[in-house]
């Protein structure tokens, strides 16, 4: 007899969402409440949202970009959130803290949600710009993470196409938004979509 | 003494909005729950999202298209409905029941709920084709409202201001898309956020 394979959640985000920071705060334990462990994987809305899908970034759509602010504000009201950046704030280079997150989780699996963490809460809670080299290393570093190891892997290429390929992986599974959830093919976009998925899991699909 | 102003939600949709169909059977015994009554107002995503947001329809945006139509039919399966529409069908022209509906909603007013509930049965759970003018206008006389005098009024060009107006007041309240709910200037997008809605009604906001 072999035991089941655990039941896994895989969790899509950009470093530059707020919602997908959001997410970030709670997915895991979502999860852990029906048994279901969570796979963490960086991708860029950037390629979804102007390459693939032809639209435009989220701020500066008309209508739109106004409510997402202010939606993102009240999800920050309700959830005792105080971020460190303003909104309309040019955002970081996402490549950046991208390539660290997946760099980290190919040569240290296990420890990229942890990396992952700690580039979101200085992004988003204390306002600094983790698309800069050298802040992203210190912060991964941070975490346990050899940091001259991993400069080399930026340096090389490496850490830029373990992300390509990750976000690759993510388009070809229909993944278009931060935070996007799959539990097995079943897709769920966005952060109000966590009670959705909660239910999923609960009652097994339907 | 005068009594207070009742507390509203405004609603609004378009009638070839699956996602604006499920919420509009849902909205008002939601805000009756806290007292609030609910003003019905139909616009057209055909103008929010194309001409003000320079975006493209849902249904053709790749990755999107695919999301949302999985998304309804898991909607549907979760609250036991059977559309009587395939998706991937030509929509309707929403024009039609737009017009019909305002011009309902001017004249007799009170009314126009009803008659919104109807097209959007027939559309949705029926087929039918709404943008039919003949059969919008035997669709809306069904409601007890003079099938004369709405042709009139739609013959007049009449019907066509009242929708235009609406979508212009809507556009100006910041409505993109269907279904959407403002609570005074409080704007909620999406049938996935009528429990946060709800949240907001039952603690009058934070």
């Amino acid at each position: 007899m072999t035991e089941p394979a655990p039941q896994r959640i895989d969790f899509f985000f950009d470093f530059i969402s707020p919602f997908g920071f959001f997410a970030s705060l709670r997915v895991d334990e979502l999860a852990a409440r029906y048994g279901y462990g969570v796979d963490w994987s960086s991708m860029l809305v950037g390629v979804s949202i102007l390459k693939v899908m032809g639209l435009k970034p989220v701020p500066q759509t008309p209508l739109k970009g106004d409510y997402a602010k202010r939606d993102a504000l009240r999800y920050c009201r309700r959830h005792g959130l105080t971020l460190g950046r303003a909104f309309g704030q040019p955002p970081a280079n996402p490549l950046i803290p991208g390539r660290c997150f997946h760099w980290v989780k190919a040569h240290h699996p296990g420890r990229e949600k942890d990396v992952a963490r700690a580039l979101y809460a200085a992004y988003w809670l204390e306002g600094r710009d983790i698309g800069d080299l050298g802040l992203a290393l210190d912060i991964t570093a941070g975490q346990g993470i050899d940091r001259a190891a991993l400069a080399d892997g930026v340096e090389s290429g490496e850490a830029a196409e373990l992300l390509r390929k990750a976000v690759d992986a993510s388009l070809a599974r229909g993944v278009f938004g931060s935070p996007f959830f799959l539990v097995g093919d079943e897709p769920f976009f966005g952060v109000e979509k966590m009670e959705l998925l909660e239910e999923w899991l609960r009652e097994g699909g339907w």
